[in-house]
């Protein structure tokens, strides 16, 4: 490890440093700790350009992963840290959820788009899930907290993609206060329209159609109206998904239309739902994000 | 697939297409083909900015990549697809080794640094190697008569990373009359002083020096002299690998003297020999192989 900073955590941390590679102008670190909301270790990544590393205040990105994924895909596919180190911003990618290890045995589903790696960012009320699946309490609360009192972080955007881009759209219209922006990639926009989304919610909330509301990004913004004086929105033309309902993207358009919550959203000729897609647009995303916290 | 531009290949072509993805203003491929030289089936990753795909003349760059890699590692770690999008330039990954597969058993070693993953580019001579391990002939001869068939390639430039940083370097001074550049990120500088390379010749080659020779970058700048206005070196100055000695890099800065061929030497302080280092100076190399082919 080549830690040229030694950055220093708390006395006190809960946080176990597991890699620090040098990128750019600043440090690609991982960390793992021991979540209360999720009983599980969870581990995330966190890109601390120079600023951050020598002590100065930085905005910074939390973004949530799609289905399948865990920290690693973004920070080695995405290529956000040359413009994080340009701009001097802090950008963290979380597990998309809790997982079995040593210590603990965590419900699972044989399919890909329910359980481990398809957390949803909710708190599941149904039981096995109930126990692990509290992702929004671990990002909103405990996650957040965390980040806040261990990196020099001035302001929180918050991006996903996929069924991270719902996380993003849901948690940032559910919880204002806590985001300063909110930015989002091929996001599936109405989780209880998706065929993955019901078979999803079906688990972690039952019938429960209330909470079913409470859960679902295109409802949310509906009811809380205006929050961001903009959002930005990419969506691949040629995404297989896109075509087989999954993403339900005219529904965020209306939902943002009746909110009255300006909306970018740009549909991109060719591009599918990979990470060769975020790639191409994640620059025009992490500038949204810093000129967002910018205004603040 | 969505190949907007319906890329064709020749009509007798060898090559299988398994994939495109659009990427900025371009698409990544993958192709496989059955190779002479190696005599197994061998993977290649190209992308093609759109002017290529447009039936444009486009200078390319061949990226031999380093130990335990295949295609895939540089393809999706490295983040090349950008700057070679805005510039208009071919970028090329190859397998770094024959590799077994249902037709063939192709010979291996338990250590990394010798057999499958590590061909270090050369034409093993000693069995069971030289069956397959054919990579200076698959790379110099068969891949690259090919890859000027099948797409509209102007000049190639050639560059590398660890292992291929030595192969870029050995095959660019061997064959200078089929590269018009050579840059090398991290490279072993000179394979015969090298732990790893060692090993790896005394398989391939045995005992017989003169070979070894044949095969060493730093020698073969030494006895063919200067070859190109300028070649470009990165070396993370924080690599476990140059304090372990096996990059030997002080031999290439002492042999490019020699040979009075102009080399730009830079150590990048905290770097490591990661992907992070990669992503971190690749712009820089795309920027000279593009430099260089336009002096042509």
């Amino acid at each position: 490890m080549n830690n040229a900073y030694n950055y220093n955590l708390s006395a006190n941390t809960q946080l176990t440093q597991k890699s620090v590679n040098r990128c750019f102008n600043g440090e690609q670190h991982y960390y793992t700790h021991q979540s209360a909301a999720t009983k599980t270790p969870m581990t995330f990544s966190i890109y601390l350009p120079d600023e951050a590393l020598a002590g100065q205040l930085c905005p910074a990105i939390l973004y949530l992963s799609g289905l399948t994924c865990d920290a690693d895909n973004v920070t080695h596919k995405a290529h956000f840290q040359q413009r994080c180190s340009e701009l001097g911003m802090i950008f963290i990618a979380p597990d998309t959820s809790p997982r079995s290890s040593e210590e603990n045995t965590v419900p699972n589903d044989e399919r890909y788009f329910v359980g481990q790696g398809a957390s949803y960012y909710v708190d599941a009320t149904c039981t096995p899930w109930s126990e692990h699946f509290n992702m929004q309490s671990y990002m909103v609360d405990e996650l957040y907290d965390l980040l806040r009192s261990e990196f020099t972080i001035s302001s929180i955007g918050i991006m996903g993609h996929s069924m991270g881009g719902h996380g993003a759209l849901l948690l940032g219209f559910k919880f204002p206060s806590k985001f300063v922006s909110v930015s989002a990639l091929s996001p599936v926009c109405a989780a209880s329209e998706s065929a993955w989304g019901q078979a999803a919610y079906t688990e972690y909330f039952g019938d429960d159609k209330a909470q079913w509301a409470q859960a679902d990004a295109a409802q949310m913004i509906e009811s809380v109206g205006q929050q961001y004086t903009s959002i930005l929105v990419d969506q691949g033309a040629a995404d297989n998904f896109l075509a087989e309902g999954q993403l339900q993207t005219p529904k965020l358009q209306q939902a943002c239309e009746k909110a009255k919550q300006p909306l970018t959203l740009r549909y991109q000729a060719g591009h599918d739902h990979s990470y060769y897609f975020i790639q191409t647009v994640i620059n025009d995303h992490i500038e949204h994000h810093w000129r967002m916290a910018n205004l603040n």
